[in-house]
């Protein structure tokens, strides 16, 4: 049993960017994740919609394998997100963010949510996060997430949930925020001063990079022809990282190394269109083809003749 | 034979950064670049100092065994710069810049320079890496680099020099600035198209890329614990990068891979003191090591097994 957990949003987002625009298209991170994960292991998502919610999106994640016995139905409206991009790229700017049914979500965790052995805390308010980890019936490897939002209310809670996973994923300014340096290799390692387990430092089109105790591991991003809308990268990578490691069904450091290169090439998936619509397209070979164009980019020959 | 010819500046150097200060230290691209790759193979300077040069600064160079004999000495002062990084050490604020003897600078060329194999043109005005470029008896492989300075003010020559070379090295403004292109990966892959053969662009703590027509290597900055001063990484980087392609004699693309690395050694060497000092006191065991930890941080297995 390999099955992975996702408590998070399922939302319709409005989105514009330099390249086209959508419309209440199928967001939020539970969305992006599963559609990512799915490609590995088989994932439950336990979240909120509103009595709005199209079937029709309901039906692209059913067609995935992906559970939605855990998708609560709440009166009122769905999770609403309306944001855009500039040229740049690099940050979402945010119009309008609508909790609606979001706002009194508390995760309900059946038995076989709760004894999911791997599980992804997307980035949902901290309080929540620690309630779906105190539920749960000791998971092989937990996986968390957090935005800036949460990091400049509730700072002490997200540093708690950070300690107690195994593995904290956060993009670059949430590194610097929660950790004082402005150098990412360093704000990781005080990161892990600080009583975190591992952490993955989402770095743009620079990359990432994995840092715990004894390991330190940095892998670009992947040089995409298409860019569309970066809308979901950060959680599909982490689709494809918990996936790989759930698929393997083990947490060793070369399988945790082989799922950053997963999670880079899910990512780099996710951006080549709005809303999740290539992480559904994607062919497996085509991920597989990514990660060896992935290990071609950083591969050298480590010379012994020298000195 | 394997010399390597650097046609640059030998200066004098006056540096603040937040770790400390030094003034009037032996600096300029040549120096870096000599101290740099001396440890791989010979290396030959072409530059002009003024009257004022300190006889111990000679010495420190002929220790390392660099020949000096295209080292003119002119009537006047020594070229000086005067710079300070604040504490993001993300770039130089120039105070000043004398360019004293160096206004005039001609580099002269005897046989033993024409004939040596590999050629580093430090930033110096490409009117002159022309003249050098001209002078050359074949050369195996030539590298050039640049800064902003000459690319706002001769972008055209720029791009002369850059498409008459072998490799081409930028830091990321610069290879914006002539691309056009704020994606890095793109930008590089621009400057092919413009007619480079091959193009490094330095990335600061985001290690570097090396992209031509059929190759792309992504490596990440080596992560340094004391950080004094970043003058003279790029130049640092250019000497272990040729360096290590003359000590192999090869220009096939694992050498040069290996290059990459070895340069990324060696530049995070010269940011860990003021002026060259550490690149003089390196024992070649220890570039050894900063390598095998560079090729640690980047391997991953490739995995066969998927789909």
């Amino acid at each position: 049993m390999n099955d992975i957990l996702v408590v998070g949003s399922v939302a319709l987002d409005s989105v514009r960017t330099p390249f086209g625009e959508a419309a209440e298209a199928l967001g939020g991170s539970a969305s992006y994740f599963s559609f990512s994960a799915s490609h590995f292991a088989p994932v439950r998502i336990v979240a909120v919609v509103g009595e709005d919610f199209p079937a029709a999106h309901r039906e692209s994640l059913l067609e995935r394998g992906i559970d939605l016995s855990g998708l609560q139905r709440a009166a009122g409206r769905t999770f609403r997100w309306r944001g855009e991009y500039s040229a740049e790229l690099g940050h979402a700017h945010t119009l309008e963010t609508q909790l609606n049914v979001f706002s009194t979500f508390h995760p309900a965790l059946d038995e076989t949510h709760r004894h999911c052995p791997f599980v992804f805390l997307a980035n949902i308010d901290p309080d929540l996060q620690l309630e779906v980890l105190d539920q749960m019936k000791r998971p092989r490897l937990t996986l968390s997430d957090t935005m800036n939002y949460w990091i400049a209310r509730k700072p002490e809670r997200v540093m708690e949930v950070m300690r107690k996973v195994d593995v904290a994923l956060l993009n670059e300014e949430e590194a610097r925020a929660l950790s004082g340096e402005t150098q990412l290799v360093r704000a990781a390692a005080r990161l892990i001063e600080q009583g975190s387990k591992a952490v993955v430092v989402k770095k743009g089109e620079h990359g990432s990079l994995y840092r715990s105790k004894d390991e330190l591991f940095i892998i670009p991003a992947f040089p995409v022809a298409g860019l569309q809308d970066p809308t979901g990268a950060g959680d599909s990578f982490a689709g494809g990282f918990l996936g790989w490691i759930a698929r393997c069904g083990s947490l060793d450091m070369p399988v945790q190394r082989q799922a950053m290169a997963f999670g880079t090439a899910m990512a780099s998936l996710a951006i080549e269109a709005f809303s999740p619509a290539r992480l559904v397209s994607a062919l497996d070979e085509e991920i597989a083809q990514r990660v060896a164009t992935l290990h071609r980019m950083v591969d050298f020959e480590l010379e012994k003749s020298f000195p």
